[in-house]
């Protein structure tokens, strides 16, 4: 671990990316000595914007307390459960490919998978004792929420009754919730005032709720960067707010149309699926409703004294909707 | 959760037994709302014997303090970390069976397995929150030793050349480390001297191998009660302590068969495999070597005052290394 310390003040977001980065490299080699980290480097170092941490470091300065070593351990237990979910995530999704790269399981099997899964999440944890009882229930709250969620998200699979209502249960859970989670560990190991504490916390899940609408509208386009082809949601049944909203504003024939699109979709589908989006106004509702999360999240950050670390705040809420951070 | 209370001087261990399987059943009702406990809550409520969190209530009122909730809940947070890694094990081991019912995979698919895996190691950690930061620490160092030892033991399978040393590390990570965490755990939280603390921890290990070595016994003869067949380390290429000892002891032409038997496994070659680990004295090593883990368990008890709780946790070591418990 390095020894980072000082005001942050006039950093960039890329100059905070690469302390988390740093500090996570250095953490890697602290833990090189386990096997399972042999098998779980690769996709720890990967790359990937560091957007979780990044926003805890930002936070931290935001409530008042100098970056170092005590908020970076916080920054990293955020990264490594993220990369725990990934790990596993990846498996059940069957995916090939991670930030470019074999995914782990497909690389080396279920079973150094699941235990490389398993270990990482047991880093968070490791890393979050070092802050006291209250940050891990803290990141256990949201762990627990996180398996909720995904739960909850199979639940609903191919289900074409799935309400606004039950989309945000879910993407509460598996998205929001975490980073609103890092935000709100950040203020706690700042030792801010509980209204700061709050602020980041509502920051967080407003910030969260845009940054999946987001991924959701990625899904209709692609996302080449993440290694993703668009539709994987489609495909996988999985409803996603533009699908949800079609659904509920379409009647009569186009409303038949839409259910026989999904529930019997391909690659030839497209052009049917997009027209009958735009018909429903439903990419439009979703722009509209990101810019309000965002904007909330920037509201939230009112209790906050301005500084430069807020505005960096506000910026990413802003660029991480956007996606082009 | 229930209020036990009080002294559990002259209490049989089926009484433990029962006050720590109530509890479990309060907690899981405590978090019945969860939609990841709809799937965990069979595993969970499966029987088996307990054997974690007793020791643990045990070694908590042998360590001077009266068996609490507070105590349960560490209890159960040791069972339920347990049943995670049992949960993801029955996956990577294609297991379709866990204490006679179906495992949690096969009955509802690979994402709901991983996901309630997750969710269970995340409700141990919330557990041992409650008990501060050496706990969760204690906890988290032993699941990181469990994975390493995992995969440490994947890196061994078929490897004819395993030593007993290798055969040390790959069970103190999944087996005895662990149980010993269990019995320091329980110390720690009575705020027992760091002496008693060690005596705990030495017993956990020392029970744990031995444990661990009944194990590799019974994958030779069958364990109907655990709904496992004989032979399934065997056929998995899992190097059990009876066969690295015979490897390591035959010589020549036994020392042959008994690689091609081992490489190119089927029932019909029992009598085989058995006749040659009898040349060797591979099952009375192992005996021996359980008798000798026991007795050290047992010794490392004397830096405690004696108590019937001391009586019970030495009954504990002899009968669960005979697994007759």
């Amino acid at each position: 671990m390095s020894g980072v310390r000082g005001v942050l003040a006039r950093r960039s977001l890329e100059e905070v990316q690469s302390i988390v980065e740093k500090a996570l490299r250095d953490y890697v080699e602290e833990r090189s000595e386990d096997p399972a980290m042999k098998y779980a480097r690769d996709i720890l170092l990967a790359g990937g914007k560091r957007f979780r941490p990044v926003l805890g470091c930002l936070a931290y300065e935001a409530a008042g307390a100098k970056l170092d070593d005590k908020m970076l351990r916080s920054a990293l237990a955020a990264e490594i459960i993220h990369t725990a979910t990934l790990v596993h995530d990846d498996i059940y999704d069957q995916a090939k490919l991670r930030r470019g790269r074999p995914t782990l399981h497909s690389q080396h099997g279920l079973a150094h998978g699941i235990i490389a899964g398993d270990y990482l999440f047991t880093l968070g944890y490791w890393l979050g004792s070092e802050q006291g009882p209250e940050v891990i229930r803290a990141l256990a709250d949201s762990c627990i929420a996180m398996a909720n969620g995904e739960l909850l998200q199979f639940d609903h699979i191919g289900n074409l009754g799935t309400t606004p209502e039950d989309y945000y249960r879910i993407i509460d859970g598996k998205t929001a919730g975490p980073i609103a989670c890092g935000c709100k560990v950040a203020a706690m190991v700042a030792e801010a005032d509980p209204e700061i504490i709050d602020a980041m916390d509502n920051f967080g899940w407003e910030v969260g709720r845009a940054f999946q609408m987001v991924d959701d509208l990625l899904d209709l386009t692609g996302n080449p960067r993440m290694g993703k082809p668009r539709g994987t949601d489609i495909y996988e049944g999985k409803m996603t707010l533009p699908i949800i909203h079609a659904l509920t504003s379409l009647h009569g024939n186009d409303r038949k149309n839409l259910a026989d699109v999904l529930m019997d979709f391909n690659d030839d589908r497209w052009d049917e699926l997009i027209a009958l989006l735009d018909t429903a106004g439903s990419i439009d509702y979703v722009r509209s409703l990101i810019d309000s999360h965002v904007q909330r999240a920037i509201e939230a950050l009112e209790p906050l004294p301005n500084s430069n670390q807020l505005q960096l705040m506000a910026k990413f809420a802003r660029k991480s909707a956007l996606r082009t951070l």
